[in-house]
C-alpha cells in the first residue's frame, strides 16, 4: 500500500507522481484513508512544484470520477456548456445558453456563486421570483430536454473531490496554482456529461488571472485536459478590465441580460457572448463557421426565439416566467443614489475590481463562502471607459438596501473611475483564441 | 483577528511572519482556532520559503510557551543539558550525564526514544529492569536535587505544541527543514529550565543531516535561537559514519555505558562523550578551559564518582543499581550469532545507517512510532574501521530472538562492512565547535 506521507515527499522533491499515486490521493478522500492535512501538504507541494500536462490530466480524471458521470446519451443533439474563470458584471451566460439552444445546440450547465469581487451565476438565477437552482439530476435532464438548456448548482454527486479540495484550499492560501484551478474546473465540467466546452478565461484588473501571460496558460492547461479526455475544449481570452455592460448585481444582471436577448445589449457584453455563443454553435455542429453562427445569433435574438428559451428554462425550473417582459417583478433596492462625477472629460479607466468590491459591499456578493446575499442592491454604470462625463453628471446609480458601508462604498467608486487625457480606441474584447 | 489563510499565503509568498503572526498560529493550535490542515500547509510552505533567524527564534518561543517552562531555580548551581540530532550506538548522554553531575553541574534531560535507523536514551534507560522514565515534574525536580542527573521523557506539559507539529510534520513530509528542527529540539530543550545546551550535531551517512553542511546550518540556527533567548549553547559537530563505541541496542548500549564509566570505552566514544562533557562542565563554570575540565573528567571516572552517580540515578528513577555490577541481570537476548568475514584485510567502512537498519530489523529500534522495542536485542560490533580481519573471523554478534529477519539482517551487515585498500588514519570524532 502507497503511503500519503511517501507521495507528498516525492511532490515536495519535484517528482512526477504517477497515475496510481494521483488516484491513491483522491481515492483517500472518501475513503479516509488520507488526512485532510496530508491533502493540504501536497496541495502546498503542487503550488511551489506544480504539475505535469500527465499529472494534472489524472487529478481531473480521478476528481471527475469521485463522483457521478452524467450520462446524457439518451438526450438528441450535441450537448455544449461555456464556463467562464469570473468577473464583473459577467452576465454571459444567461444571455448565450438561450441564444445556443435556440440554435439547436443543447446547454447543460452547471455554475458556480460569486465570491470576493466576482458575481455567480446562480446567484443571479435566484434573484428571479421562485427560480431554483437545486435541481436533482432527474429533474436536469428532464428540464434540458423540454428547453435545450438548464441551469443548476454543482450536486452532491459531481466531483465531490473537489468539492473537498476546494474548500481545503480556499483555507490553505493554495487556491493560486493553475493545474488545480485547470482540474477543478474541468473535474466538474467533465462530469455534466458534455459533448465539448468553451471556455471563457478571463484576463485583467478585475479577473482572478490579472496577467496575460497566467490566463493564457490556465487556457492552455485546460485545453490539454480536454483533449486528453477526448473532448473538444476551446478557450477565448477575454478581457476583465472593465465591468461587462452596465449592470452589476443580482436582478439588475438578470434585468440587462433580458435586454440583450432584446437586442439592446451594450457593446462589449454582446461582443463577448456572441463570439462565446458561436463557438458553442460551431462546436455542435449548427454552423461551419464563426461568421456563419454569429449571424445565426443575431436572428435568434431578432425573432425573439432566444429569448423564449429563456423563458421557457425560468419557467420550468419554477421562476416567474413574467419578468421577461415586467422587469418590476425582480426585487427592487429601496433607494437608488448617483455617484456623480466631480470634473468634465472622458472615461478612461473603470476598475472592475472596485466596482465589484463596491456591489459585494453593498450585499450583492459574498466576502464569505456563508455570507448571504441581498438579490435587488447592486450597481447600474451610466459611464464606462471613452464616456464623455460633464462635471455632476451621474456616473453610476448605486442600488441600495442596507446603507451601512455607503460611505466606503462611494469612496470606492468614486476611486474606480478615472478620467482620460485623450480620446480612447475601443478595445477589443476577444484577446485570443486557444483549442480545436 | 488575523486569518490563518492569510498568514499561510504570506508565507507562502516568502515574506517574513511577524512575532504575532507566529503566536497567533501556535496558539491557535491549543485553542482550535487553527485547523491541522492549515497548520501542514503553512508547514509546506516553511519547508518551501525557510524561515528567518527572528521568525525561528519566534517560533521556538512561542511553541516553548505553549506548555510548562520548568522552573529550576530551587535547585542550587547550574543546570547544563546535552542534545544530539541522533545516531547509531550513540549513547553518550548515559555515560556524560553522570560524569557531569559528578562535577557538580547539575543535568536536567528530557530525552527522546528511537526511530528507524538511530536508538533513543529513554529506550536504552528502560532496557534496566524497574528504570521508569515516566516520572511527573515532582519527580523529576526532586531526582535531580538529589542525584545531580535525571533523565525522563518529553511531558504532556512540556512544549504540547511541538508534539502537535511533530506528529504532523511526520505524517506530511514536512519534517526536512532545518528551521523546523531547529524549534523542534530547542523549544523543548528550553522548557526545562537550563541555563546552557551543549548540541551534539551529528553528520555523516548514519546520520540525519548527511551532508556537512546541512549539520553546520542546523548547529549555527540553535546556536542564533540560544542566543536570541538569552541561553549559552555550544554546538559541537560530530562524525556518525560508522557506530559510536561496539554496541548497538539497547541493554547492551546499557552495558558499554558501564563499561565506559569504569574507564573501559572505546575510543571514538570516549573522545565525543568527553568533549561534550567537558563542555558542559565549562558552561557550568567547573572548570576554566576544555582541558582541564578534560582531565576533571577522567578523575571522575578513575574514582568511581562518575559511576555511583550513574548508580544512584537508577535507584532514584526505580531501576536496579545491581546491573552496573552485573550485567547479566541486564535483560539478554535468546541467541547470539556472529556473523563472519568472508575475506582477510583491513575494514575500510562500517556504515553506521546499515547497522542501526539491522539493528531496528532484529526488535531493537522502530519502524514506526508505535512500535514496541525489545530490550535484549542488537549488534555488538567486534571490528571498525581500521581494524583487521582474517577470513572466518567475527566481525560482529548479532543478539537475536525474533528470527524472522535474520536472513535479512545479516545481508545488511554484511554489506554494512567493505574492506580498504590500505591502511586508515583515525579520524576525528569533532569536525567543529560553534557557539559562544
Amino acid at each position: 500500500m502507497m503511503r500519503a506521507v511517501d507521495i507528498i515527499r516525492k511532490k515536495r522533491n519535484g517528482e512526477e507522481l504517477s497515475r496510481e499515486e494521483i488516484d491513491r490521493m483522491v481515492g483517500g478522500i472518501a475513503s479516509g484513508d488520507v488526512a485532510d492535512y496530508q491533502w493540504s501538504a501536497l496541495l502546498m507541494a503542487i503550488v511551489w512544484k506544480g504539475m505535469t500536462a500527465g499529472e494534472t490530466a489524472g487529478l481531473t480524471e480521478a476528481m471527475m470520477n469521485s463522483g457521478l458521470v452524467v450520462d446524457l446519451g439518451a438526450i438528441p443533439g450535441p450537448k455544449i456548456d461555456k464556463h467562464s474563470t469570473g468577473g464583473v458584471g459577467d452576465k454571459t451566460s444567461l444571455i448565450l445558453a438561450p441564444i445556443v439552444a435556440a440554435a439547436g445546440v443543447s446547454v447543460p450547465m452547471v455554475s458556480g456563486r460569486g465570491l470576493g469581487h466576482t458575481g455567480g451565476t446562480l446567484d443571479k438565477l435566484e434573484s428571479i421570483p421562485g427560480f431554483r437552482t437545486d435541481l436533482d439530476l432527474h429533474a436536469y435532464k428532464d428540464v434540458l430536454r423540454r428547453c435545450g438548456l438548464v441551469m443548476i448548482g454543482q450536486t452532491a454527486e459531481i466531483a465531490p473531490a473537489d468539492k473537498f479540495l476546494y474548500a481545503l484550499r480556499d483555507a490553505t492560501a493554495t487556491v493560486e496554482s493553475i493545474p488545480l484551478i485547470a482540474a477543478s474546473i474541468m473535474s466538474k465540467k467533465l462530469a455534466e456529461g458534455i459533448d465539448g466546452l468553451v471556455l471563457d478565461v478571463k484576463t485583467g484588473g478585475g479577473a482572478f488571472m490579472e496577467r496575460f501571460r497566467d490566463a493564457r496558460r490556465l487556457a492552455e492547461t485546460m485545453c490539454a485536459i480536454g483533449r486528453s479526455m477526448g473532448k473538444r475544449v476551446v478557450a477565448l481570452i477575454t478581457r476583465m478590465d472593465e465591468p461587462l455592460g452596465r449592470a452589476v448585481g443580482n436582478a439588475v444582471e438578470v434585468a440587462e441580460s433580458v435586454q440583450c436577448l432584446r437586442g439592446k445589449g451594450p457593446l462589449d457584453l454582446m461582443e463577448v457572448t456572441l463570439e462565446l455563443a458561436a463557438e458553442m454553435i460551431v462546436m455542435g455542429e449548427r454552423a461551419r463557421t464563426i461568421d456563419e453562427a454569429r449571424g445565426l445569433c443575431r436572428r435568434l435574438i431578432a425573432d425573439g426565439r432566444a429569448l423564449e428559451r429563456f423563458r421557457r428554462m425560468i419557467e420550468a425550473q419554477g421562476g416567474d416566467p413574467r419578468v421577461v417582459d415586467d422587469p418590476t417583478l425582480l426585487p427592487a433596492p429601496r433607494r437608488r443614489i448617483d455617484v456623480t462625477s466631480s470634473r468634465t472629460g472622458i472615461i478612461g479607466r473603470l476598475a472592475a475590481r472596485q466596482i465589484g468590491h463596491a456591489t459585494m459591499l453593498l450585499g450583492a456578493g459574498r466576502a464569505r463562502v456563508d455570507s448571504t446575499i441581498d438579490p435587488a442592491v447592486g450597481i447600474f454604470l451610466h459611464k464606462k471607459a471613452g464616456d464623455h462625463v460633464t462635471q455632476g453628471e451621474a456616473l453610476c446609480t448605486l442600488l441600495v438596501n442596507d446603507e451601512s458601508s455607503l460611505a466606503e462604498v462611494t469612496t470606492l467608486v468614486a476611486r474606480a473611475y478615472s478620467l482620460a487625457d485623450d480620446e480612447l480606441t475601443v478595445a477589443e474584447q476577444v484577446l485570443e483564441r486557444l483549442g480545436s
